[in-house]
């Protein structure tokens, strides 16, 4: 069944009414029925299950059948500050961040960054790669995308227990980190990922000093678009949320 | 450092000679000079650490300076069964699969394949781009890829045990089949993963009746490419072997 976040005002008690690109969607390129279902989403963790009524020019009128909590949100909300890549590897970190469970998107500026720094119509078409992948894969929550800030900033906003992964940790690895408290209960937790330079020692060094964890991936030297979503893939894996 | 693959027998003692790509690589892309050390890796789990000694026309010749194990292996060796994809998607999987750790990928054609079955110059390309993965992420040896085989005869060939990945399946989370006999001491492991439009329930079945375990990857729908990549991650996760 097609998959679409909306406003939650476009759902009043059983009566729904779908305008704007949604509706466009489906009238004129998934050319959706009266009698066909669609699941809304609204934004709050709940999913309407819902049969399509009347599709007129560009709104489409329906009746809500169903309503339950989704089933695709994690209970652990990750926020991923991921250092500014070449855009379609960053676009590749959004898309499978959000299919694997990412629950906030932080864009920084590091040292070694050599990704530019969006203009407003890439963050739009950022968002746009968000919402898709939240649709298609079932996501409960529309993941958020924030402005982009700079690596310092990034370690004082981020909610702690924080995690920043380094290729050069011969010590700590993210199992021995995750295992032990503060992450072994935690309900949310900051991950930082560098960019395809890696993170210079001063940065590691700073972020320790403001209480981020420093972990490692193992042996292997994965690139900068691989390593956040191993990472979370890990995470998840760990807690139970993914398989 | 920079790595390569090379023949074994480029390695005499200490004596070292390259030609070919590699030593086109050295001398004229990275202009590599007499005194610069690069890492040579012989294909059985050694790398050689070399100095160059000379670098004329397309040969280059040094000394090995240092030999060890090479260190970027995982124990457990995991065969990568992904049913053909759309190009980009399945050297996507080829690549970060690589950097993860896959052993050995064999391709296969299932009923809801859209992806083509490759040509000869495709299978060159194809592990053009595992090898240059493999030398960036600093694996020891280089994965294999396997000719193209049918959905029932990777069934067949999948060394025990194995594990197909179905999103339909809500009874056996890929945890819970990781954590049970046979898969708890295993030494290696097959993954099977479905084309873009999944596996129908018959060719499920079939792989159960051929002892294959059929596990989830959970409660969000994953993209083909990137099931394959986030139950690796997972696998080697538990294992101990990433992070």
């Amino acid at each position: 069944m097609n998959r679409f976040f909306i406003p939650k005002d476009w759902i009043d008690g059983e009566s729904v009414s779908l305008k704007g690109e949604t509706a466009h969607q489906i009238a004129h390129v998934l050319r959706l029925k009266p009698t066909d279902h669609i699941l809304l989403l609204d934004n709050t963790g709940w999913e309407y299950e819902v049969e399509i009524q009347k599709v007129s020019g560009e709104r489409v009128e329906g009746r809500a059948i169903k309503k339950a909590m989704s089933p695709g949100e994690p209970t652990l909300k990750i926020t991923l500050f991921q250092a500014l890549l070449k855009a379609d590897k960053f676009e590749m970190v959004l898309q499978k961040g959000v299919e694997l469970g990412v629950s906030a998107f932080v864009p920084f500026v590091s040292t070694r960054c050599v990704g530019k720094k969006p203009a407003e119509n890439k963050m739009i078409r950022w968002r746009k790669i968000i919402q898709e992948a939240a649709e298609q894969s079932a996501r409960g929550l529309l993941p958020t995308l924030q402005p982009v800030i700079s690596f310092r900033e990034a370690c004082e906003v981020a909610a702690p227990p924080a995690i920043l992964l380094w290729e050069e940790e011969r010590s700590a690895s993210l199992r021995r980190v995750l295992r032990n408290e503060p992450f072994r209960k935690a309900k949310s937790l900051s991950l930082l990922v560098g960019p395809e330079g890696g993170f210079p020692s001063e940065e590691v060094e700073y972020a320790e000093s403001r209480g981020i964890a420093i972990a490692s991936l193992g042996r292997r030297i994965l690139r900068a678009e691989t390593a956040g979503l191993a990472a979370v893939s890990a995470i998840l894996y760990e807690k139970g949320e993914l398989g």
